[in-house]
């Protein structure tokens, strides 16, 4: 089989990968594109010591024919956070392309049924591809109440920081996307102030809530000094590595930092169907699975939008 | 006037202090036994630059003959934080002995009126001087919902620690204080568990709520490795400056890190007058003003207990 295999310093295609095999309530799906994020390329440099198929963000053909988008933490379901209800943090689980189980950039992959969401015709196949990180934005409003009273500033003009921004949208917040590019602010459309960051400073802390969506080191000190006295910082993007940073404005600030992973796919794949989302402003540029490392390459350009791997659809 | 006073290099006794005036809104009380906190061993050395009178843990007689403690955060009263309900945190107050207002370890102070809580006569001055520490402590059950199915543990067994545990002891919580030292952790008393702190990778991550008193740069990645996914880590001290940190694990893990600072006066007064905390076993020694410098090296040593200034009382 084809596939982007993830070695520990270094991924690229190759095309003798073993046939993946179901295990017990696993699923075998036909990919038809996947996504390329900004995890795969740091796992593709090392980081959690990932080895396998890279690739967590898909649409695949199941063995019924219907197109499906699945999630990723694949849970024990049986131990005590599990059963506490908190099985995408079960500490037996593997995680799809990221811990422990092959991911989706390849011809076929499998996934727990259980995982598994049907995808309405409403959502085409490169659109679909947005389910996982879609969800991860409308993390936020998960763990944050979110309302009219609420100022929420994102930082980041990233893909990932447009999602937020647009996951946070209709929440009521009054929603603030921070970033270095204009052409990128642009794209966040109405009901979205935009700052430039080199203009943050004047924003004062002002901000109830702040999302990190930069993928830096230096965004939570950032964040820190946009977020009020007792304001929420959400981190939305995992750096590798240790990092100075000083905690005392946490502490005499009494400020909220919390961490923010995986979000509700059902409410994305709603966003998506209805037109409340559109991301195909987000999409770069399509690659078929024969061109994946040119794929990768062209992920890994500063700036870059989402690259896809066109694999097995039509 | 007698006092310590802090140049932002070294703290030491002076004589010949201006006397302190009241600013509209201010009383004068006359100092009787003041303590010295970590925090003034960190100002001494230059921690946030202050310059002026040293200390905030007092019991001080105003001018009516009575016995007051004093809040530390003098606030506006009057901008959009304050009026928020977030005086603690008024961008533009004064902190006692902490920030552009003299503190307590002197002759005399000035307080905000507004600021003093009246103290009963069950409390001794000795006991007193914790009221300010104890209010602190008291601050986490105010920031996260404690009781009977939540799992806290108290990281550090110094003096803010065992105050934590204390303050914690009677929400339902199940305490469990982890220390490096045997003898501290004897002090924890009934209702609170213990463990050495090289025995807390064998508790696992089974902490919903794991507070920081450690005053030390590790005690956050100490307390990530006790916390559950998505439990909460109060940090309750200051580190000065910046450290080493891996921010992955929150994010992972969806943990929430909160931090908590000056807590409920009225509440640490009811505990000490009622005996529910007795904070006396936390007293290592007390000096006269005019031995303060002594008095300073002794709450410098390694594993010191509260060391009391001694000034106005009987």
């Amino acid at each position: 089989m084809r596939g982007v295999y993830c070695d520990g310093s270094t991924a690229r295609l190759r095309r003798d990968l073993p046939e993946p095999r179901p295990l017990p309530g696993e699923a075998l799906l036909r990919v038809r594109v996947a996504g390329i994020c900004d995890t795969d390329l740091q796992l593709a440099r090392g980081y959690m010591g990932f080895r396998g198929v890279l690739g967590h963000e898909f649409v695949g053909e199941g063995p019924d024919g219907r197109r499906y988008a699945a999630e990723i933490n694949n849970a024990c379901h049986a131990c005590a956070t599990c059963r506490a209800g908190r099985p995408g943090h079960c500490p037996d689980r593997t995680v799809l392309g990221i811990l422990n189980h092959d991911g989706a950039i390849a011809e076929r992959v499998c996934v727990p049924q259980r995982n598994l969401h049907a995808l309405p015709e409403a959502i085409d196949d490169l659109t679909a591809v947005f389910v996982e990180p879609l969800a991860a934005a409308f993390r936020i409003a998960e763990q944050v109440p979110l309302g009219p009273d609420v100022a929420l500033a994102i930082l980041g003009d990233g893909k990932l920081g447009l999602l937020c921004a647009w996951a946070c949208r209709r929440s009521g917040a009054r929603v603030t996307l921070i970033g270095k590019h204009s052409a990128k602010l642009a794209l966040a459309g109405p009901g979205v102030a935009t700052h430039l960051l080199a203009d943050a400073p004047r924003l004062g802390r002002s901000f109830d809530v702040v999302a990190d969506c930069t993928g830096s080191p230096t965004g939570l000190a950032t964040a820190l000094g946009l977020v009020r006295p007792c304001g929420t910082v959400v981190l939305k993007t995992t750096i590798a590595g240790s990092h100075d940073l000083a905690l005392a404005p946490v502490v005499i600030d009494e400020v909220r930092v919390i961490g923010s992973r995986c979000g509700p796919f059902p409410r994305a794949i709603a966003a998506l169907a209805d037109g409340e989302v559109d991301v195909r402003p987000l999409i770069g540029a399509e690659f078929p699975l024969d061109d994946a490392d040119a794929a990768f390459r062209a992920a890994a350009e500063p700036g870059a939008r989402k690259v896809l791997v066109r694999i097995g659809c039509a």
